[in-house]
């Protein structure tokens, strides 16, 4: 791991960088370089490398990689494609420690890019040397002043005070669009990485080691797609218990998204759904845009996360109070009235005053300014609100006012540095700054405000236990896979714990007659064939069978109209099961993500799951509390919880279950690809539940 | 209809202006109207009236309304609210034809304030002259120079060319913030008109004015709450007719927000679910912010909207295709593909484009800025996209470029004038303004380009039928009501179409018994009293009953079971009726809306309704094909349609029971002012629907 790091640091860090195919001319992709370390007082070694030219910028130039002499960092290579894979390999050849290949026409122009994009990943990882890309634009190291880009977009970055926030992206147009953004907003970054067609080098990678990087307070990742799930969760747990928020701006949420992320050439999108429930699950905020991300890391900046969701709302116009309460209700934020001593405090600063929550001060305050702190000062003694929104609008910058109003809140957060303090004001920039040099949180309107507050309380509350560990990831399955039977997959399930019904597999008739006769109830009668996923479609269920004559006609029909039906199905028997009813149907899922490992899908049956979707996930291996959450996640929760004289169904048993599938589903040694259990039938409080049905899918090529 | 048309032209477009309580200092209240006017070069008449001046800012100032000459339209009240009443019954005595009520101290103080505002009604009632507020920062209209406001977010507005672009704001604070961030956006407003305590004039009859006012094109509103829905309704299908985009700010959206609302004093918030289906059914776009407001505005001011929902996308950067994708998919908009030889088009034009829509048109567009036009030629000529996003990022203000990317918009945008182009730009104000004046839609980031165009061409897209006309609101219901048993609220409901089961109300255990014995078929039984609302509560309902005797005994034991139950209910027999069941069980609504009038609602019944609150309303009456519209709103309409194997339902027969139901609340002559049938069994395809139980409210006082 140190190794690693190490690796890592060679290019984000580096004490000495080499450029392969350095340009005199400044504008150029080999010259910018070269111009922006010199412009940014570099403190290293710049080593242009090309063999035309005896001097770059006034730098010694050298013929080849090899000529340099001493050690290299890290190397820029900024040649056509098709010189790239030989300037790897001597760089290789002379120790060089990273390289960061700009050059572009490899996966991403399809077939003819991929063979040598796949040479530069041999490369890797026969020598040990680091690849960044190919087709990046760069990375830069603020503190270490190694601006490794050719970005237009980083020039205004070179001269500005850096700041903890890193930005790692898979995208080179979005990573400087990402810093044009933040440039207008105010935000300086302390790095900024590309990874582009990540050869070797990804995004995962880069946040672990920014995880760990002492430099770094906040992170923010732009992703299409993570290969490598395990460093990517490691890092996001490491960033967790660091006290270090993650952003991750990742598109493809839609079906619409997701159809042009799989035309967007060199793509790496995999489940949406699951890597959203990652994100959820360590902790990491899932932006919808760049600006969301700028506004998060910016406040996040500030320095306190909010204890809580508590939001207390003041307005200059009863009207917007009702607008910010809408917000808080869709972003989750709760508005807690103000207790009525201090709502009486509040009549008595302002006569008329909204005082309950949202508190409307009126117009009053432009006769007296320090209403303002007076009020504020009374909520946050009240101890019941973790942040408070402060809406003055374009009362901001009332030209006579405004350095009044300043005074004032600069006051409050004198009093109460524990607490957050967001203002939305209308202004210009010079005004918007004095505000915020109060030690505000400022916001042109009140939905940035809410999302960003809402966004910060979640990115502090406290992760389940589990998502500290990484969760262990086995080895993607390469070998053959077979899928089972109902029976077959049954019996595997009950060794792992779960509740299955007293069935019997019979390969007659008779038999099936006679194990009816034995259970003596209401019996079901299944066909039992791998090779028959809808068995009712095949006419291969039969219910309320109510006494043995029926089990035997029932069986006599399937085995002899199924094979009919269905040519060539292997039928390895019929399931004989007692009809059981009263519960509430689930479906269970599970499978093995190629990037995340093992994920558990837990929904109600029938419509829910069907039409709504309405079903939650978890990766890695979950425990009985996790689960528990899990079940209440769903809309349909209500139902399972004893909604409206419902019977209360058992949540325990449930939990236990979904506990015991994930451990079924990440345990190293199970065979176990994916199941589906549907339905789990969830019974009344203290009578268990019970798989009903199940598709189970193992490794191995049949018996 | 004239009359109210001029007597709100009386204050929007005055020719002459008297300000009561007019003062020398153009900072005070009483002062700043004046000296706006001044300012603005005003045409009409400015009266100052003060008993303690002889002039006023240099104009001549009169001791009382009386004894100003002539007519008067608009008088400004800036007194203190206990002088309010007394001078607008000056005004009013004085044939005055408007008044604007600046004064605070009314409804919105509570209590002592209603009374005074009270009077105020009534003189406007009594009288015929118009009030406009009290409590209100006033209204200015831009061609008439007529700045009859103290607003001091106003200032900048005197100076700039008017839009016709019309606000009317039930805030003054709202709309001073709403006119600031216009101005920061480059928004001009043609009028401007606060209502504030609405004592006569409110927000539907000005949005009602505007519809039909030739200088406006645009309506933008800020509401709380309306209170005469058959005036809002009116204007909103007056708007539709004329072509003119009405964007509708509301808060209260949730309950939060609702709690919120009526804790701000003298808020008017009716239901918002209700007032949402207005905005829908009317074409009206309900607006989330004022900043999504302006960048509608904004962009319906550029002429043309677009004539249907298909996107084109064309990006510089591969991962802001999806992003746009993703948003498109949220904001309902299609994004069809570019056909195959446009494709083959676009590959020449870049190699190494993705072209299939989005397009990336990748970082070549540097080294020829004819790129864009010419692949955005190709994409317009396709004649598959109605709007085509250009997403540029910082790449727009690059400085040696930005002067030909300029160009090569202007000059799609002369080719293809009757289409959209919008450009996602970073930049300086001047930058901006340049892709502005080459008539794009300008934007920042992806979000509000796409919000801005779905909202375009909904407010584009063909309204029902209906919504052209005027709902007829019968007067709201001031007398007795009445609730009906089920047998009679069935009935009831009979009258007006729709089906309910052959049943019998029996008075005895025998007449129950030879009932039973008339269907011959399995019976239910259940209690018939308006005082038992839920009758499975008490016993009263039993079901699948299978004898004659069965019935006769469980008529027996309800009659004496159930008065022990609930003493005091009046027992009004029992019902019996057949068993019926095979079909998809469903909810209609109906109420009559204070504001609205009637509204019928409708949805899945069981957990659609009740957890998921999947449902959806319609006000006034509709006919069977919005019904059926109505019907495939709902996110649990495939159950009803045949989904997954299930049998397809009747819904031409639901739909016209739906319009049945609609045309018997919406009858003038109709007793019914509200019911509730659950459920409405939607039986197979050609069997129908029939009510299985309903609670239905008339008018009246019993029988």
């Amino acid at each position: 791991v140190t190794d690693l790091r190490q690796s890592i640091a060679s290019f984000v860090t580096p004490n000495s960088v080499a450029i392969i195919g350095a340009s005199d001319n400044p504008a150029r992709i080999g010259g910018r370089p070269i111009a922006y370390l010199l412009q940014a007082g570099y403190a290293g070694r710049i080593l242009p490398v090309n063999p035309t030219r005896s001097e770059v910028q006034g730098l010694e130039c050298f013929a080849s990689i090899a000529a340099v002499p001493g050690e290299v960092d890290c190397a820029l290579i900024v040649l056509p494609a098709e010189k790239v894979v030989a300037a790897a390999r001597e760089c290789a050849a002379s120790g060089v420690r990273s390289v960061l290949v700009f050059s572009s026409g490899f996966a991403e122009i399809g077939e003819a890019g991929i063979a040598a994009q796949n040479e530069l990943s041999q490369i890797a990882a026969e020598t040990g040397m680091r690849i960044v890309g190919p087709n990046i634009v760069g990375a830069f190291h603020a503190v270490n002043r190694s601006f490794l880009t050719f970005s237009g977009a980083v020039a205004p970055a070179i001269g500005v005070t850096p700041s903890t926030v890193a930005l790692v992206s898979q995208s080179g147009g979005y990573a400087g669009y990402i810093l044009a953004l933040a440039q207008e907003r105010g935000l300086a970054f302390g790095s900024w990485i590309t990874t582009g067609n990540e050869a070797d080098v990804d995004v995962a990678e880069v946040v672990d080691f920014l995880a760990d990087d002492p430099g770094t307070r906040i992170i923010l990742a732009y992703v299409e797609g993570v290969k490598r799930g395990d460093i990517f969760m490691r890092g996001l747990a490491k960033a967790r218990a660091a006290g270090k928020p993650v952003v991750v701006l990742k598109v493809g949420r839609t079906r619409l998204g997701a159809q042009a992320a799989a035309s967007h050439t060199a793509s790496l999108a995999g489940s949406d759904e699951v890597f959203d429930t990652v994100c959820r699950q360590f902790g990491a905020h899932r932006a919808r845009s760049a600006e969301e991300m700028i506004e998060i890391a910016r406040a996040a900046l500030k320095g306190n996360l909010p204890a809580g969701n508590r939001l207390g709302v003041m307005t200059v116009s009863g009207g917007v109070g009702v607008q910010i309460a809408d917000l808080a209700e869709e972003y989750g934020l709760t508005m807690p009235s103000v207790p009525a001593s201090a709502q009486a405090m509040l009549s008595q600063i302002v006569p008329f005053a909204a005082t309950r929550n949202p508190v409307d001060i009126t117009a009053q305050f432009t006769n007296d300014p320090t209403i303002i702190n007076r009020s504020l000062d009374v909520m946050f003694e009240t101890d019941c609100y973790d942040a408070v929104v402060l809406f003055l609008g374009h009362a901001a910058s009332f030209p006579s006012l405004a350095g009044h109003f300043v005074a004032t809140v600069s006051e409050v957060r004198r009093k109460h540095p524990d607490r957050l303090l967001a203002i939305c004001a209308l202004g210009s920039p010079e005004i918007l700054s004095r505000y915020e040099g109060a030690g505000c949180l400022v916001f042109q309107g009140p939905e940035p405000a809410i999302a960003t507050l809402a966004a910060l309380h979640r990115l502090n509350a406290p992760g389940p236990a589990h998502a500290q560990a990484t969760p262990t990831i086995a080895p993607p399955w390469g070998g053959a896979t077979r899928k089972l039977n109902e029976y077959e997959g049954k019996r595997l399930l009950a060794q792992y714990g779960i509740s299955v019904p007293p069935e019997t597999l019979a390969q007659t008739p008779q038999e099936a007659r006679a194990a009816a006769e034995r259970l003596g109830c209401l019996v079901a009668l299944k066909i039992a064939s791998a090779d028959i996923p809808h068995k009712s479609e095949v006419g291969g269920v039969a219910l309320d069978l109510a006494s043995p004559d029926q089990v035997e006609q029932a069986a006599t029909a399937m085995l002899r109209d199924i094979p009919v039906r269905q040519p060539g199905a292997r039928i390895e028997g019929l399931i004989v099961a007692p009809m059981i009813g009263g519960g509430t149907e689930c479906i269970v899922g599970l499978h093995r993500d190629p990037a995340f490992g093992p994920v558990i899908m837990f929904g109600l049956g029938g419509v829910a799951v069907e039409l709504l979707r309405d079903v939650t996930f978890r990766v890695g291996r979950i425990d009985v509390a996790e689960a528990l959450a899990m079940i209440r996640e769903t809309r349909c929760f209500p139902l399972l919880g004893g909604f409206r004289g419902r019977p209360r169904c058992d949540l325990d048993a449930l939990a236990q279950a979904l506990a015991d599938l994930s451990a079924a589903l990440a345990d190293p040694g199970s065979a176990i690809l994916a199941a589906e259990i549907n339905p789990l039938l969830v019974r009344q409080d203290g009578a268990g539940v019970v798989a009903l049905d199940a598709v189970v899918e193992v490794s191995g090529s049949g018996d």
